[in-house]
């Protein structure tokens, strides 16, 4: 398998976290989001969206969509699952994803804040304030949730799952913005338990080959 | 069932077809997201993100995020199914559904729009010119890959899956920002094949009692 990706890119890192907690080895090709990689050449051919992350697979599909990615790989090579065996822990555990990946993630992406900036005048406060603002409101929302029975060690019971592998990113990603994380302590615990493991600290972008290059 | 949800809402729309498809009856329940309902009273009790949709089930469990529910719908009733039956058509399919869920709904959100408007002091040419660069940009990616050969009478295949259920409330929404859709044929073949199913119909905005109370 080979797997298109950017070092500070939050949705590569959540497919990167779900290949090593199952051992999987693959080929690591960088798409320089800020070069502009992922619209030109042999990648933008590929990946409609011209979004990381892009997994091929040895057969030679692509398969694009990182949520969509690490269910295929759950589903492909089911040990150690990352989704839980019963419908309702499924459903809590897509869930949790979610809320990183549809409701915060993208409105603070790249892209967006390029938009703000470039496109729309917004000055670096306002730009900061903005991002977040949708964070807070993401992690509030996540933190309530977290406070629920079935969360363990990890999101849901006691090892990793897909809700982790969209949690730790945003993490990551809110302290590179300097977001204040003391109102989350269930939350950072998770995040704690989970950078302890190798899966999720050597997947995390100052260990990618392009952060030290 | 009861369906916390809001006629305007694309998630809301997503929950309302995987619904109608599979025959499922429910209680239509509205949460009025211009008035404020979502951060008021037992829905906002119950929904830690205070968005809608919410799908509280009978035994009493509220199950949060359109794609999740949608998922565990299918996965507890699962005639007719709105996935694939194999792994590679999952990954498609989902991979569709988020193209819409996760890279253009979430930025053209009314909460949103709202904050550009309101904190942003953003004109409103300007948040119309936002709305159509991200609806565009995706629309442009999904009509892409709806040329490849998988695509059938619907997003995949010959019969309807998630992914038709996350692309026709975006068409609507777009619609109603009178976004050109000229440039996307196969996307609008296949909107124009799920509204003539009374599945689509029926659970269209202005179907829904708030619509025409």
């Amino acid at each position: 398998m080979r797997l298109y990706n950017y070092y500070r890119s939050s949705a590569s890192f959540r497919v990167r976290i779900v290949l090593a907690l199952k051992g999987l080895p693959y080929d690591y090709e960088v798409v320089h989001l800020q070069k502009g990689e992922q619209h030109r050449g042999e990648f933008a051919t590929h990946s409609a969206d011209h979004l990381v992350p892009m997994l091929q697979l040895d057969e030679g599909t692509h398969l694009l969509q990182s949520l969509a990615i690490c269910e295929y790989l759950d589903e492909v090579h089911p040990q150690p699952p990352v989704m839980p065996a019963d419908a309702l822990g499924r459903a809590r555990v897509r869930a949790l994803a979610q809320m990183v990946a549809c409701d915060i993630h993208p409105i603070n992406n790249l892209r967006v804040l390029n938009y703000l900036v470039k496109t729309l005048d917004v000055s670096e406060d306002d730009k900061n304030a903005w991002y977040a603002h949708w964070v807070t409101l993401g992690l509030d929302a996540l933190e309530r949730r977290l406070h629920e029975a079935q969360t363990g060690r990890f999101c849901h019971g006691d090892s990793p799952t897909l809700a982790d592998a969209c949690l730790v990113p945003q993490i990551f990603n809110a302290q590179r913005f300097h977001v204040p994380l003391q109102p989350y302590p269930r939350t950072m615990q998770i995040f704690d338990a989970c950078m302890a493991l190798p899966a999720f600290a050597d997947s995390q972008p100052s260990a990618c080959p392009e952060a030290t290059a």
